[in-house]
């Protein structure tokens, strides 16, 4: 089977949109009521699914995607802590409601109601109920919660500890990504993304987290930023400044996905990385739509890039579903659940 | 000949350091005097220069290298306008002698007096002196002279214009090139540098700054951080937002180095970059020291993997020499006088 790792909801119905707005409204006019929780029916959430993201997954063959709340809606620069609790509530059913509508192709990942300097106490408890309550599977984590001004500490600090513990009690993985870009010189697709995938990496290559939590698990996305490309750099300067072996002290623990939107970089990416640290992803319906002109097809048809990788079968189906099953076991069990 | 357009003097002699040391410490107690120029004698500089970059330039046949002051010693975050000019004149000075005592060998690179917030006319005049009586025959240009936060406006903008201007009469190139990390969360040659290489490419794909400086050239190093690697997202995001086809709009006047410090990453540049666009660099003695344990070769030996590269013989002298001879007009006009 494949499993599609990373998919957000980038086609919610506008009522979303809406609920966001008054929220935003309301932190600049406190007179404002507090917004009504948006009414959404069943046959909108099927007919934006089953048009967008499911019509495609079953053209290119995808058994399932791990389905999040839209990325660069996430919002925690925004800097009051009772709304990125609402609106991480709002967005996280939401996607409940996606999962419980199709259960075979969907499987939620959190939103966290991160601000940017404030503790994590809404977050952990935001995780504690969107995977014992919803069923969800991970969370999506933001390195940079001041969106685009790395304001906040790397993710070694003990900041951070408390999520991760509840990350390791849960055994639940989380996606690294940022939202938007409040920064003008960094364009939120084009460079806060790829930045925030190499920035954490390197983060990670400096400390030792994963002495202190051996169980956590990371999944950084969009083919691990800059850092497949930049391999022997990496290598290079861990030896010179006599950090750990990456192998050892970073790959145990973090995986990345495969939305790289051209079949060059998925060759180096799944030549330079073990295939047991790579996860199926397309990021379908996300950054990057529309057709390759010089191939006539999608470029995020990652899939496509996948088959044609010079990879062994046993390689193949690890990154198109043994990992995505290892990384995410709460996953695992709903799908031998479902005889699957 | 091999032309290495990307180097700097990180072997300068201690009295240099001692300079910048005695600068900042008058920061921070002005009643201090101003400190003298270093005294570095003749035979200090060629030993520093004989016994590592140039040693190693003869090792790998390498003819001649671009060679500018250390990056990450440049400190445009240093918040004072007199500091950062008389810093960069003494370290261009000293980039002067060693392209005098070794005028086959090097081609002098022009530090410019950045200072975060503050207009650019202290750059300007550098340039100017360094081009003009140094004989330079480029500058570096730090598009976060703020160190890891960004918070000058992107390339595009009109601030950096009055620099352009100068670029342009003078027919010099710029690397595009930061200086050392003042944020914890990044690290300055694992994330600062790739970074910086991928937000100001994007900045370029968003804005349309050659129509306006159709004769302004800059280098993006580092193999353009994670540009080639993503090359498929560029170009989607490019078509999606509606900005111009990057092969036009972009790579008219923008260059990618070579120093990706393995073979696969040097493989998906030359794969996926038009060799017009590629110019051979290697950092060296820079970010990454020291012999890759699998191969027994040093890891910044990028010749070696330019060689192994799939490449006809007439791109591979496009990447080794053409274009750089190309992009540095005045470098082309001194080997041109010097009978190379």
């Amino acid at each position: 089977m494949i499993i599609d790792c990373h998919g957000h909801y980038t086609t919610a119905p506008a009522a979303l949109q809406e609920f966001r707005d008054a929220q935003l409204a309301r932190l600049k006019s406190p007179a404002l009521p507090v917004p009504a929780e948006p009414l959404i029916s069943d046959d909108e959430i099927r007919s934006t699914i089953e048009g967008n993201q499911l019509r495609i997954a079953r053209e290119r063959g995808h058994d399932l995607t791990i389905f999040s709340p839209r990325a660069s809606s996430m919002g925690h620069h925004v800097d009051d802590p009772a709304t990125a609790v609402a609106w991480a509530r709002v967005c996280n059913d939401l996607i409940y409601r996606v999962t419980t509508l199709f259960p075979d192709n969907f499987a939620g990942v959190a939103q966290l109601p991160q601000v940017a300097g404030q503790p994590l106490d809404a977050s952990v408890a935001e995780l504690e109920r969107a995977v014992t309550e919803l069923g969800f599977v991970g969370c999506n984590l933001n390195p940079d919660p001041a969106g685009g001004f790395w304001s906040s500490p790397p993710l070694t600090d003990e900041y951070w500890f408390p999520l991760y513990e509840k990350m390791t009690e849960l055994d639940v993985p989380a996606m690294i990504h940022v939202s938007t870009s409040c920064n003008p010189a960094v364009h939120t697709l084009g460079a806060h993304y790829l930045n925030a995938d190499t920035t954490t990496f390197m983060q990670l290559v400096q400390g030792r987290l994963f002495e202190r939590f051996p169980a956590l698990r990371f999944v950084i996305p969009h083919g691990g930023g800059a850092v497949p490309y930049h391999w022997g750099r990496y290598k290079g300067i861990a030896t010179r400044e006599k950090f750990p072996p990456i192998e050892e002290n970073v790959m145990t623990n973090v995986f990345f996905d495969t939305c790289v939107y051209h079949q060059p970089g998925i060759d180096l990416l799944t030549g330079v990385i073990s295939p047991d640290s790579i996860l199926f992803a397309s990021e379908m319906l996300g950054a990057v739509r529309g057709d390759n002109p010089d191939g006539g097809f999608s470029w995020d048809d990652t899939r496509r890039y996948v088959e044609a990788a010079k990879l062994a079968d046993a390689d193949r189906a690890k990154i198109f579903e043994l990992n995505a099953r290892r990384v995410y076991p709460r996953l695992d069990a709903r799908l031998k659940a479902q005889g699957r």
